[in-house]
Protein backbone atom coordinates (compact mmCIF):
# COMPACT_ATOMS: atom_id res chain seq x y z
CA UNK A 1 0.00 0.00 0.00
CA UNK A 2 2.63 2.49 -0.07
CA UNK A 3 2.23 4.19 -3.00
CA UNK A 4 -1.08 5.12 -1.82
CA UNK A 5 0.09 7.02 1.13
CA UNK A 6 3.51 8.26 -0.55
CA UNK A 7 1.79 9.92 -3.97
CA UNK A 8 1.88 13.22 -2.69
CA UNK A 9 3.41 15.13 -5.89
CA UNK A 10 5.39 17.98 -6.05
CA UNK A 11 2.34 20.43 -6.72
CA UNK A 12 1.06 19.31 -3.81
CA UNK A 13 3.45 19.80 -1.54
CA UNK A 14 4.09 23.56 -2.93
CA UNK A 15 0.31 23.97 -2.66
CA UNK A 16 0.92 23.13 1.22
CA UNK A 17 3.83 25.11 2.16
CA UNK A 18 1.19 27.93 0.85
CA UNK A 19 -1.45 26.77 2.35
CA UNK A 20 0.83 26.91 5.85
CA UNK A 21 2.36 30.19 4.84
CA UNK A 22 -1.21 32.10 4.67
CA UNK A 23 -3.40 30.62 6.97
CA UNK A 24 -3.09 33.31 9.67
CA UNK A 25 -4.86 34.01 12.78
CA UNK A 26 -7.90 35.47 11.07
CA UNK A 27 -9.76 38.67 13.77
CA UNK A 28 -11.28 40.39 10.44
CA UNK A 29 -14.72 38.29 9.39
CA UNK A 30 -17.47 39.02 6.61
CA UNK A 31 -20.55 38.48 8.18
CA UNK A 32 -21.71 35.95 5.99
CA UNK A 33 -22.75 32.83 7.01
CA UNK A 34 -20.81 29.19 6.40
CA UNK A 35 -22.30 26.56 3.76
CA UNK A 36 -24.99 24.30 4.83
CA UNK A 37 -23.32 21.31 6.81
CA UNK A 38 -19.62 22.84 6.34
CA UNK A 39 -18.72 23.24 10.22
CA UNK A 40 -19.89 19.71 11.09
CA UNK A 41 -17.51 18.84 7.86
CA UNK A 42 -14.86 20.57 9.57
CA UNK A 43 -14.80 19.21 12.53
CA UNK A 44 -15.05 15.76 10.95
CA UNK A 45 -11.68 16.76 9.50
CA UNK A 46 -10.07 17.58 12.67
CA UNK A 47 -11.21 14.29 14.34
CA UNK A 48 -8.21 12.80 11.92
CA UNK A 49 -5.95 14.18 14.08
CA UNK A 50 -3.39 12.46 15.90
CA UNK A 51 -4.61 11.96 19.42
CA UNK A 52 -2.67 10.07 22.74
CA UNK A 53 -3.75 6.70 22.33
CA UNK A 54 -6.49 7.27 20.30
CA UNK A 55 -8.56 8.97 22.67
CA UNK A 56 -9.85 11.31 20.76
CA UNK A 57 -10.44 13.17 23.74
CA UNK A 58 -11.72 16.75 21.59
CA UNK A 59 -15.17 17.57 22.31
CA UNK A 60 -16.65 20.27 20.29
CA UNK A 61 -19.25 23.35 21.23
CA UNK A 62 -20.56 25.33 18.41
CA UNK A 63 -21.70 28.58 20.16
CA UNK A 64 -24.97 29.77 19.29
CA UNK A 65 -27.01 31.43 22.04
CA UNK A 66 -26.95 35.36 21.12
CA UNK A 67 -26.47 35.40 25.13
CA UNK A 68 -23.95 32.91 25.67
CA UNK A 69 -22.08 34.77 22.87
CA UNK A 70 -22.29 37.94 24.66
CA UNK A 71 -21.55 36.74 27.96
CA UNK A 72 -18.34 35.51 26.06
CA UNK A 73 -17.21 38.72 24.25
CA UNK A 74 -18.17 40.18 27.59
CA UNK A 75 -15.55 38.08 29.27
CA UNK A 76 -12.76 38.55 26.35
CA UNK A 77 -13.57 42.70 27.05
CA UNK A 78 -12.70 41.73 30.84
CA UNK A 79 -9.59 39.70 30.30
CA UNK A 80 -8.53 42.00 27.85
CA UNK A 81 -8.58 45.52 29.96
CA UNK A 82 -6.69 43.43 32.48
CA UNK A 83 -4.01 42.30 30.01
CA UNK A 84 -3.66 46.14 28.83
CA UNK A 85 -3.62 47.29 32.59
CA UNK A 86 -0.86 44.61 33.26
CA UNK A 87 1.11 46.24 30.23
CA UNK A 88 4.66 48.22 30.47
CA UNK A 89 3.81 51.56 30.02
CA UNK A 90 5.28 52.58 26.81
CA UNK A 91 3.57 49.46 25.03
CA UNK A 92 -0.41 50.46 25.97
CA UNK A 93 -1.15 52.38 23.68
CA UNK A 94 0.47 49.55 20.93
CA UNK A 95 -1.76 47.00 23.31
CA UNK A 96 -4.49 49.14 22.78
CA UNK A 97 -4.88 49.30 19.15
CA UNK A 98 -4.73 45.99 18.29
CA UNK A 99 -7.67 44.15 17.52
CA UNK A 100 -7.23 40.59 18.81
CA UNK A 101 -10.37 38.71 18.04
CA UNK A 102 -13.28 38.70 15.34
CA UNK A 103 -16.04 37.72 17.94
CA UNK A 104 -18.59 40.33 17.11
CA UNK A 105 -18.58 39.20 13.19
CA UNK A 106 -17.73 35.93 13.18
CA UNK A 107 -20.56 33.91 12.09
CA UNK A 108 -19.48 30.93 13.59
CA UNK A 109 -18.46 30.79 17.45
CA UNK A 110 -16.44 27.19 18.19
CA UNK A 111 -15.49 26.37 21.70
CA UNK A 112 -12.95 23.47 22.28
CA UNK A 113 -12.63 21.40 25.17
CA UNK A 114 -10.61 18.20 26.25
CA UNK A 115 -12.61 15.37 28.49
CA UNK A 116 -9.89 13.55 30.89
CA UNK A 117 -12.64 11.16 31.81
CA UNK A 118 -13.15 9.26 29.11
CA UNK A 119 -12.36 6.28 28.70
CA UNK A 120 -11.47 5.84 25.09
CA UNK A 121 -7.98 5.04 24.51
CA UNK A 122 -7.75 3.33 27.93
CA UNK A 123 -5.01 6.25 29.68
CA UNK A 124 -2.43 4.82 26.72
CA UNK A 125 0.44 7.44 26.67
CA UNK A 126 -0.68 10.08 29.20
CA UNK A 127 0.78 7.95 32.25
CA UNK A 128 4.20 10.37 32.55
CA UNK A 129 2.64 13.32 30.28
CA UNK A 130 -0.96 13.77 31.16
CA UNK A 131 -0.67 16.97 29.28
CA UNK A 132 -0.93 14.51 26.06
CA UNK A 133 -4.45 14.86 26.33
CA UNK A 134 -4.79 18.56 25.91
CA UNK A 135 -2.23 18.62 23.16
CA UNK A 136 -4.49 15.85 21.08
CA UNK A 137 -7.12 18.78 21.21
CA UNK A 138 -4.87 21.24 19.68
CA UNK A 139 -3.39 18.89 16.85
CA UNK A 140 -7.12 18.65 16.29
CA UNK A 141 -7.80 22.49 16.31
CA UNK A 142 -5.03 23.06 14.27
CA UNK A 143 -6.42 20.51 12.05
CA UNK A 144 -9.70 22.04 11.72
CA UNK A 145 -8.05 25.82 10.59
CA UNK A 146 -6.13 24.22 7.83
CA UNK A 147 -8.62 22.64 6.62
CA UNK A 148 -10.98 25.71 6.67
CA UNK A 149 -8.39 27.83 4.93
CA UNK A 150 -7.99 25.40 2.35
CA UNK A 151 -11.74 25.97 1.72
CA UNK A 152 -11.39 29.91 1.57
CA UNK A 153 -12.64 30.13 5.21
CA UNK A 154 -10.82 32.07 8.04
CA UNK A 155 -10.30 31.29 11.92
CA UNK A 156 -9.00 32.97 14.81
CA UNK A 157 -8.32 31.54 18.21
CA UNK A 158 -9.17 33.62 21.16
CA UNK A 159 -6.82 32.53 24.46
CA UNK A 160 -7.70 35.91 26.64
CA UNK A 161 -10.42 33.77 28.25
CA UNK A 162 -10.77 32.71 31.48
CA UNK A 163 -10.87 28.80 31.17
CA UNK A 164 -13.21 28.44 34.62
CA UNK A 165 -15.66 31.40 33.52
CA UNK A 166 -16.27 29.93 29.68
CA UNK A 167 -17.02 26.69 31.02
CA UNK A 168 -19.20 28.01 33.45
CA UNK A 169 -20.89 30.00 30.48
CA UNK A 170 -21.14 27.28 28.21
CA UNK A 171 -22.43 24.73 31.11
CA UNK A 172 -20.10 22.09 29.72
CA UNK A 173 -19.36 19.06 32.52
CA UNK A 174 -16.94 19.93 34.97
CA UNK A 175 -14.56 17.41 33.80
CA UNK A 176 -13.79 19.31 30.51
CA UNK A 177 -10.59 21.40 30.29
CA UNK A 178 -11.21 24.60 28.09
CA UNK A 179 -8.68 24.41 25.23
CA UNK A 180 -9.70 27.53 22.71
CA UNK A 181 -12.18 29.44 21.42
CA UNK A 182 -12.23 29.85 18.09
CA UNK A 183 -13.98 32.57 15.39
CA UNK A 184 -14.91 31.03 12.29
CA UNK A 185 -15.85 33.01 8.71
CA UNK A 186 -14.87 34.36 5.54
CA UNK A 187 -12.23 36.52 5.99
CA UNK A 188 -12.57 40.25 5.26
CA UNK A 189 -8.72 40.87 3.67
CA UNK A 190 -5.76 38.26 3.69
CA UNK A 191 -2.61 38.90 4.34
CA UNK A 192 0.27 36.47 4.31
CA UNK A 193 1.99 38.36 6.83
CA UNK A 194 0.76 38.13 10.84
CA UNK A 195 -1.62 40.86 11.92
CA UNK A 196 0.86 41.65 15.08
CA UNK A 197 3.73 41.68 12.62
CA UNK A 198 2.15 44.81 10.65
CA UNK A 199 0.96 46.38 13.68
CA UNK A 200 4.66 46.62 14.85
CA UNK A 201 3.99 44.17 17.70
CA UNK A 202 6.67 41.63 17.26
CA UNK A 203 8.65 40.17 14.04
CA UNK A 204 9.04 36.60 13.26
CA UNK A 205 12.37 35.19 13.94
CA UNK A 206 14.37 32.69 11.79
CA UNK A 207 14.18 29.43 12.71
CA UNK A 208 17.47 27.21 13.96
CA UNK A 209 17.51 23.70 14.86
CA UNK A 210 19.94 22.90 17.71
CA UNK A 211 21.69 19.50 18.18
CA UNK A 212 22.82 17.62 20.95
CA UNK B 1 -4.76 40.18 -2.36
CA UNK B 2 -7.97 37.85 -1.50
CA UNK B 3 -7.66 35.39 -5.00
CA UNK B 4 -4.23 34.52 -3.27
CA UNK B 5 -4.62 32.83 -0.52
CA UNK B 6 -8.56 31.76 -1.87
CA UNK B 7 -6.94 30.11 -4.64
CA UNK B 8 -6.55 26.63 -3.19
CA UNK B 9 -8.93 24.35 -5.73
CA UNK B 10 -11.01 21.07 -5.04
CA UNK B 11 -8.05 18.54 -6.06
CA UNK B 12 -5.90 20.26 -3.76
CA UNK B 13 -8.91 20.45 -0.71
CA UNK B 14 -9.20 16.44 -1.82
CA UNK B 15 -5.42 15.88 -1.69
CA UNK B 16 -5.32 17.25 1.71
CA UNK B 17 -7.91 15.01 3.46
CA UNK B 18 -5.78 12.20 1.80
CA UNK B 19 -2.80 13.78 3.71
CA UNK B 20 -5.14 13.99 6.94
CA UNK B 21 -6.26 10.56 6.59
CA UNK B 22 -2.79 9.07 5.79
CA UNK B 23 -0.58 10.71 8.48
CA UNK B 24 -0.22 8.36 11.43
CA UNK B 25 2.08 7.75 14.38
CA UNK B 26 4.39 5.51 12.85
CA UNK B 27 6.58 3.08 15.19
CA UNK B 28 8.17 1.07 11.83
CA UNK B 29 11.23 2.88 10.36
CA UNK B 30 13.57 2.15 7.69
CA UNK B 31 16.91 2.54 8.49
CA UNK B 32 17.54 5.12 5.77
CA UNK B 33 18.70 8.50 6.26
CA UNK B 34 16.69 11.32 5.32
CA UNK B 35 17.95 13.17 2.16
CA UNK B 36 20.45 16.47 3.23
CA UNK B 37 18.69 19.04 4.79
CA UNK B 38 15.09 17.50 4.88
CA UNK B 39 15.18 18.09 8.86
CA UNK B 40 16.17 21.62 8.84
CA UNK B 41 13.43 22.22 5.61
CA UNK B 42 10.72 20.86 8.04
CA UNK B 43 11.75 22.80 11.03
CA UNK B 44 11.29 26.24 8.97
CA UNK B 45 8.63 24.75 7.59
CA UNK B 46 7.02 24.14 11.15
CA UNK B 47 7.87 27.60 11.96
CA UNK B 48 4.82 29.15 9.76
CA UNK B 49 2.81 27.61 12.42
CA UNK B 50 0.58 29.78 14.24
CA UNK B 51 1.99 31.13 17.76
CA UNK B 52 0.33 32.65 20.43
CA UNK B 53 1.15 36.54 20.60
CA UNK B 54 3.82 35.39 17.61
CA UNK B 55 6.02 33.95 20.26
CA UNK B 56 7.60 30.75 18.07
CA UNK B 57 8.46 29.32 21.32
CA UNK B 58 9.22 26.70 20.00
CA UNK B 59 12.90 24.98 20.84
CA UNK B 60 14.21 22.10 18.29
CA UNK B 61 16.39 19.63 19.30
CA UNK B 62 18.12 17.14 17.14
CA UNK B 63 19.52 13.90 19.13
CA UNK B 64 22.69 12.86 17.27
CA UNK B 65 24.89 11.55 20.13
CA UNK B 66 24.47 7.88 20.55
CA UNK B 67 25.01 7.73 24.10
CA UNK B 68 21.94 10.55 24.42
CA UNK B 69 20.04 8.28 22.38
CA UNK B 70 20.59 5.46 24.16
CA UNK B 71 20.39 7.31 27.50
CA UNK B 72 16.38 8.00 25.82
CA UNK B 73 15.20 4.70 25.12
CA UNK B 74 16.25 3.42 28.63
CA UNK B 75 14.19 6.02 30.26
CA UNK B 76 11.47 5.02 27.12
CA UNK B 77 11.72 0.85 28.74
CA UNK B 78 11.86 2.77 32.21
CA UNK B 79 8.20 4.57 32.19
CA UNK B 80 7.14 1.40 29.91
CA UNK B 81 7.40 -0.77 32.12
CA UNK B 82 5.82 1.06 35.00
CA UNK B 83 3.07 1.49 32.10
CA UNK B 84 2.92 -2.18 31.60
CA UNK B 85 2.62 -2.50 35.47
CA UNK B 86 -0.08 -0.19 36.48
CA UNK B 87 -2.47 -1.27 33.43
CA UNK B 88 -5.61 -3.44 34.42
CA UNK B 89 -4.26 -7.33 34.80
CA UNK B 90 -7.05 -8.07 31.94
CA UNK B 91 -4.91 -5.71 29.43
CA UNK B 92 -1.85 -6.26 30.35
CA UNK B 93 -0.90 -8.74 27.70
CA UNK B 94 -2.32 -6.13 24.87
CA UNK B 95 -0.07 -3.49 26.31
CA UNK B 96 2.55 -5.66 26.21
CA UNK B 97 2.51 -6.58 22.29
CA UNK B 98 2.23 -2.64 21.37
CA UNK B 99 5.10 -1.14 19.49
CA UNK B 100 4.87 2.44 21.06
CA UNK B 101 8.05 3.76 19.60
CA UNK B 102 10.73 3.01 16.51
CA UNK B 103 13.38 4.56 18.11
CA UNK B 104 15.89 2.11 17.38
CA UNK B 105 15.25 2.40 13.97
CA UNK B 106 14.21 6.45 13.29
CA UNK B 107 17.37 7.66 11.44
CA UNK B 108 16.17 10.87 12.98
CA UNK B 109 15.27 11.88 16.75
CA UNK B 110 14.03 15.37 17.45
CA UNK B 111 13.02 16.74 20.85
CA UNK B 112 10.83 19.80 20.85
CA UNK B 113 10.71 21.73 23.89
CA UNK B 114 8.65 25.41 24.68
CA UNK B 115 10.21 28.19 26.24
CA UNK B 116 8.44 29.92 28.26
CA UNK B 117 11.10 32.60 29.36
CA UNK B 118 10.75 33.72 25.74
CA UNK B 119 10.68 37.49 25.57
CA UNK B 120 9.38 37.09 21.80
CA UNK B 121 5.49 38.06 21.70
CA UNK B 122 5.50 40.20 24.70
CA UNK B 123 3.32 37.94 26.49
CA UNK B 124 0.17 38.63 24.39
CA UNK B 125 -2.40 36.00 24.78
CA UNK B 126 -0.55 34.12 27.61
CA UNK B 127 -2.08 36.10 30.99
CA UNK B 128 -5.26 34.09 31.22
CA UNK B 129 -3.77 30.64 29.51
CA UNK B 130 -0.36 30.36 29.68
CA UNK B 131 -0.89 26.99 28.34
CA UNK B 132 -1.23 28.74 24.96
CA UNK B 133 2.57 28.90 25.21
CA UNK B 134 2.86 24.66 24.94
CA UNK B 135 -0.21 24.79 22.61
CA UNK B 136 1.83 26.64 19.82
CA UNK B 137 4.75 24.92 19.82
CA UNK B 138 2.01 21.75 19.66
CA UNK B 139 0.79 22.80 16.40
CA UNK B 140 4.61 23.65 15.07
CA UNK B 141 5.10 19.63 15.76
CA UNK B 142 1.50 18.99 14.24
CA UNK B 143 2.95 21.28 11.37
CA UNK B 144 6.10 19.84 10.99
CA UNK B 145 4.43 16.13 11.15
CA UNK B 146 1.99 16.86 8.10
CA UNK B 147 5.09 18.78 5.82
CA UNK B 148 6.61 15.25 6.38
CA UNK B 149 4.16 12.90 5.47
CA UNK B 150 3.40 15.44 2.31
CA UNK B 151 7.04 14.19 1.01
CA UNK B 152 6.68 10.39 2.36
CA UNK B 153 8.59 10.87 6.02
CA UNK B 154 6.78 9.48 8.69
CA UNK B 155 6.68 10.76 12.14
CA UNK B 156 5.89 8.79 15.39
CA UNK B 157 5.70 11.09 18.99
CA UNK B 158 6.64 9.50 21.88
CA UNK B 159 5.30 10.61 24.98
CA UNK B 160 5.93 7.66 27.65
CA UNK B 161 9.01 9.56 28.65
CA UNK B 162 9.35 11.53 32.21
CA UNK B 163 9.95 15.60 30.91
CA UNK B 164 12.40 15.90 33.71
CA UNK B 165 14.47 13.05 32.68
CA UNK B 166 14.95 14.01 29.12
CA UNK B 167 15.44 17.77 29.60
CA UNK B 168 18.49 16.73 31.88
CA UNK B 169 19.57 13.95 29.27
CA UNK B 170 19.92 16.53 26.61
CA UNK B 171 21.19 19.30 28.45
CA UNK B 172 18.86 22.27 27.79
CA UNK B 173 18.14 25.54 29.67
CA UNK B 174 16.22 24.92 33.04
CA UNK B 175 13.38 27.43 31.53
CA UNK B 176 12.24 24.88 28.72
CA UNK B 177 9.49 22.85 28.94
CA UNK B 178 9.34 19.40 27.44
CA UNK B 179 6.87 18.60 24.82
CA UNK B 180 7.45 15.92 22.51
CA UNK B 181 9.98 13.54 21.73
CA UNK B 182 9.91 12.67 17.76
CA UNK B 183 11.21 10.12 15.23
CA UNK B 184 11.12 10.82 11.81
CA UNK B 185 12.11 8.48 8.70
CA UNK B 186 10.85 6.86 5.74
CA UNK B 187 7.75 4.68 7.27
CA UNK B 188 8.29 0.33 6.87
CA UNK B 189 4.81 0.47 6.21
CA UNK B 190 1.90 2.28 5.37
CA UNK B 191 -1.51 1.86 6.48
CA UNK B 192 -4.71 4.23 6.98
CA UNK B 193 -6.10 2.66 10.21
CA UNK B 194 -3.94 3.56 13.07
CA UNK B 195 -2.01 0.99 14.61
CA UNK B 196 -3.82 0.81 17.58
CA UNK B 197 -6.79 0.46 16.28
CA UNK B 198 -5.27 -2.41 14.00
CA UNK B 199 -3.73 -4.18 17.19
CA UNK B 200 -7.04 -4.30 18.90
CA UNK B 201 -6.24 -1.88 21.53
CA UNK B 202 -9.03 1.06 20.85
CA UNK B 203 -11.47 1.91 18.10
CA UNK B 204 -12.04 5.21 16.63
CA UNK B 205 -15.50 6.73 17.69
CA UNK B 206 -17.76 9.07 15.21
CA UNK B 207 -17.10 12.56 15.88
CA UNK B 208 -20.08 14.65 17.08
CA UNK B 209 -20.76 18.52 17.37
CA UNK B 210 -22.53 20.04 21.02
CA UNK B 211 -24.53 22.92 20.71
CA UNK B 212 -25.03 25.86 23.12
Amino acid sequence: MVHNADAFDPAFRSELTRLLTWRRDVRHFLGRPLPEGALARLVGLAALAPSVGLSQPWRFVSVEAPERRAAIRAEFARCNAEALAAEPRERQALYARLKLEGLDQAPVHLAVFADPSTPQGHGLGRRTMPEALAYSVVMAVHTLWLAARAEGIGMGWVSILDPARVAAVLDVPDAWQFIGYLCLGYPADEHEVPELERRGWERRARQTLLSR
